[in-house]
Order: C-alpha cells, then structure tokens, then sequence
C-alpha cells in the first residue's frame, strides 16, 4: 500500500488540478467570476478531506480527485452566493465577485458553478453514481438549509440549543461529513466505515464551530487575530449566547435582550456586561462540555474505521490542525 | 398499446403530481417561496413534453413522471433567478419570489429548487442514471450560457447572427430538446429515436423564438396581445434588429444606432422609422425563412423517429399549439 500523503502534500495535489482545470472562455462574463473565485486559493481543506479519506484505504488519488474538484466547486459556489446575501466586500482579501463584477453576474457564475460541481462529482466508476449523486443532493439541500436558519438567527429572538446545533451541522458539518463520505466511497470502503468517517464529519465539523464560538470570547486575542468578542459586538446568535438566553432569569434577560437590540453600544460597556451574565450562568463550561462531547464522538468514530491505525495519521493530523486552538 | 394521451390530459397529471408533491415545511422561509413559484401554474409545456415523449412508447407515464417534475422544477428555479436579474416585478401576473419576499430568499430558495430538480431527475433505474444526469448538466450549463448572453446583448452593439442564435438555442431551445430526450431516455428508446426528439426540440425552440421575433413587430395586435413592436420600443435586440444590423448601409446604421441608444423616443416615430429600415433591407422575408428553416429540420427530425406515425399525434398538437400563429 502507498505511503500515506501529508495535508500539505494533497493541498499541493489540489492546487495543481485546479490550475488546470480550464473552463470554457465563453461567455467570458459566466467563466471568469468562476476562474477568480477558485484562483483566490484558501486552505482547500474539504477537497483535501474527500483525499484524505480515500488515502487510507490506499486507493488511486486520481481516482477520487473529480469528487475532491466537485466539493471545492460546490463550496466556492456556496461562497459566491453567500457573500451576495450577506452583502460582504472581501472574500479571502480580495473583492467578492459581486463587488468586482455585479449581483446578477454573482447568481449566474454561481448557479454555473453549481452545474460543474455536480459534472465533476458525477465522474464516476457507475456502480458509485447513484450513491455519490444522492449524497451530494442531500448534502447540497442541508447546506442551503443552514445558510437559511442562519439568516432567520439574525432576526429570530427565541433560537433554540437545538436548531442552533442543526444550523452549524447543516452549514458547516454536513459538507465535511460528504466529503470524507465520497473519498471513502469511490476508494470501495465499507459502508460501515463510510458511514463512520461521515459521522466523524459531522461531529468534528459542529465541535469546531462550538470552538469558534468559545474563542470568539474568550480566545487568545494574539493567537485568534480577530477582535475579541466581536460576536457579542455584532449581536451574533453563538452557543453561547443561547445557552445564557435559555438559561437566564427575568432580569438577565433583560440585559442581553438591551445589549443585543442594536450595536450602538460602548464596545466595552456591552462586552463586559453580557461577560458578567456568561460568567453567572456558567454558559462557558456548558459550551465547552458540548464541544468536548463532540469531540470525543468524532474521535469514537474514527476508532471504529476498520483500517490500520496509521492509515488515520493524515486525519489525525487534520483533527489537531482544526481543534489546535483549544487545546 | 395505451392510447396516446393529449396534451390537455398531461397536464391535468403534471397539475395533480405537482398539488401531491409537499416539500418539507422547515425552514419555512426556503420552502414556501418554492411551493409558491410552482402553484402560479403556467402551460407546464416542458414536462408535458418529458411526458409526450415517453407516452410515444408506450411508457408508463409513472416512470416518467419525476424526470418531467424535475424539468418543471429546474424551470422554476430559472425563473425565480431570472426575475431577481431582470428586476422583474410580476411572473404570471402575480409577485416575483424576489417582491413577496426578498432578492436573498430568491437567490437561496432558487438554489435549493435546484437541487431539488436533480433529486427529482435521478429517480429513475439505474442503467439511465448515468445519461440523465450528463444531460441535465449539459442543458443546465447551456441554459446557465444563454442568459449570460442574452444580459451581455443588453450592452453589446456588435450582436453576431450566429451568437444570436446560440443565445435562443441555449435559453430556450436545449431545455425542450432536453426534456423530449429525457422522456425517450426513460421510456428504453433507441439512442437515434433519443436524439432525433432533442433534434426536434432544439429546431422547434428556435423556430419558436424566431417567430416571436416576428410577430412583436408584424403579428396581429388582437390575437398577440402585446403592445406591437415593443421590441423596438425597449431596444431589444432581436432576429430582426441583427439582420438589420448586419445588412444595413452607412446610413442606415446611423439611424438605428440612433433610435436603439435609448427609450425617450416618441413611440410611433421610433417604431415607423426603424420598421422603414427593416423593410428596406427586406428582413423580414430573412426571418421568416430562418423560422421556416428550423421549422422544416424540426419536422424532419420528428419524421425519422421509428414509431407508428399516429403515436406522433399529440407531439404535432404541441407543434400546431407552439407555431399557430405563424401560420
């Protein structure tokens, strides 16, 4: 069986398909958002996924990089879309696509990308389609669902711990849980593995969101490089903040339902008070406990794939790249 | 056999699958607009012809039923992404998805309308899975192309006949020619049968648009039912214009160059100079006899299909329907 390949090594991989992949120049106003987008580079980590996963079971790299193309395809796409609805500037440090060219041109390169997502994905031994197209239809439909709860959070007062975690495993979860999904698919695992690994997916991915949401408050500032506690500064539905809301008494919830009315606030002023409510209610150890609950359910997981153990270095590997930060 | 059924009777099932078909409740904002666009009705020419097409052989028209809900979905999808780039304010007289709700809820609902399309369009045996799916790409891509083209005609003066063309085939053409082969495809017809019917269709959709072209400017104002020579009027460049274009002489150029620069013009004086021109350079006669053309080619496409000619009836009704009024 061949060595197993490095993150680094398959993000190198993935950079050199994507290089290549050259698109139709016409209509040049359809192709080249498509071009920029996926030339703005990023971390390829969910291609790098759909890799990592048939690399364990020593399967032809070749073999499984149209899927690890189709997911990279499918996520830019989600980008492009998404930066128009959240009106966003930047993506990456460079000018969105509908900021450099215009919305309309936005939707229609991103709903053109969406159709060479699934052209790639559907490059398959056919004993695989139908399974690869199915997952990939659900996963498609779940990523859109997250991206909805997510814009109702903005306006929706009483969210709930429970839609709160289907949100987060929708947008972020399912299309890790896919992709490792399809890598250990077209590399002929078992079922039981594949559906292993997708729940190591989902629960790493949710885990990971949980760490985002901890970090935003009461991460290292130097270490994060974001501004500490923008989430509560923007009014941003965390883990946090619905667990201080579900558990509050009368009055706290009168002050986090003042500090989060608009964001007009003194940054400090807000900060610290709705710090004083987590603080009282305890809402830090509780997130934690579920992010380390997750944690360890993706790690069960793992342990249950029916490879050799070290064919799990490259996720292993993964895992601590992701959750380092909390560590 | 089973008798051929009218196009009248498909439609009655497409209406009753399209009540039956209830699309997750949650989250309300993503399903309900979805569930709105569908019930505005419309001809639901498309998936009849998914229908016509199996109904040639004899198939039973459940095992086509979920390729022509597919195609009456991804249409669906189109609009509501069409109407938020056209800024358009009505869709079958009633409010666009983009007025009743918001151009975000367009863009998302549409995508995951989208994806339901190809949930819908997969469920079929496995050994067309493979052909559906290409196909469907193909001609999401293509229609994807079309309106790209047709937005870059809105500010391009040098329109080329043959990119005019290619723009027609591709916003409305490919998805006719699309769903008569799918319906074939699902019904176990031989690959020529398959691709006469998307010859046809392609022919036929051409012909369509080419006669459309004609009849803004010389149909009979009572039967059309829109305002005569609105095209001229909002300087859309159609069959007509571009033939104009392309033949005219210095002079001519001059005035249409300056009647097309913008919409301030008295009406009938616009409309009387321009078709002044057009009848100088005989475009007219050019136009028709491309309709013609495409007319002939679709006919003889339908000729070849090795059925009995008198299973071809309803798909003659369809023509008869579509091209009346050119006759």
């Amino acid at each position: 069986m061949s060595n197993l390949r490095s993150i680094a090594e398959l993000q190198g991989l993935l950079s050199l398909a994507i290089e290549k992949t050259s698109f139709p120049a016409e209509p040049a106003e359809l192709y080249d958002p498509i071009n920029y987008i996926l030339s703005l580079g990023g971390k390829r980590l969910r291609p790098a996924l759909v890799l990592m996963a048939a690399d364990m079971y020593g399967c032809d790299l070749k073999k499984a990089m149209p899927q690890a193309m189709g997911i990279e395809q499918f996520h830019n796409f989600t980008l492009m879309h998404d930066d128009i609805m959240d009106d966003a500037p930047l993506r990456r440090g460079m000018m969105t696509v509908h900021e450099k060219w215009n919305t309309n041109i936005g939707i229609l390169s991103g709903d053109a990308l969406f159709v060479k997502a699934y052209q790639s994905i559907v490059k398959a031994s056919p004993e695989h389609l139908s399974a690869l197209v199915d997952l990939f239809n659900q996963t498609s439909l779940e990523v859109c669902e997250g991206q909805q709860y997510d814009m109702n959070f903005e306006t929706q007062d009483d969210v709930s711990m429970n839609l709160y975690l289907k949100m987060i495993r929708f947008k972020t979860a399912v299309l890790l849980a896919c992709s490792l999904k399809m890598g250990a698919l077209v590399a002929d695992a078992s079922e039981e593995d594949q559906n292993n690994l997708y729940d190591f997916g989902i629960h790493i991915g949710v885990a990971f969101q949980l760490m985002d949401d901890l970090l935003d408050v009461y991460g290292d500032q130097k270490d994060f490089g974001k501004q500490i506690a923008g989430d509560i500064l923007c009014n941003k539905k965390t883990c946090l903040y619905i667990k201080a809301y579900e558990s509050a008494g009368e009055e706290q919830r009168k002050v986090l339902d003042h500090y989060f009315a608009h964001q007009d606030f003194d940054a400090q002023e807000k900060i610290s008070k709705v710090m004083e409510i987590y603080e009282e209610l305890g809402v830090r150890a509780s997130c934690r406990a579920m992010m380390d609950e997750n944690y360890a359910l993706a790690m069960n997981h793992l342990n249950a794939v029916r490879v050799a153990e070290d064919r799990k270095a490259t996720l292993l590997q993964f895992v601590d790249m992701l959750m380092v930060r909390v560590n």
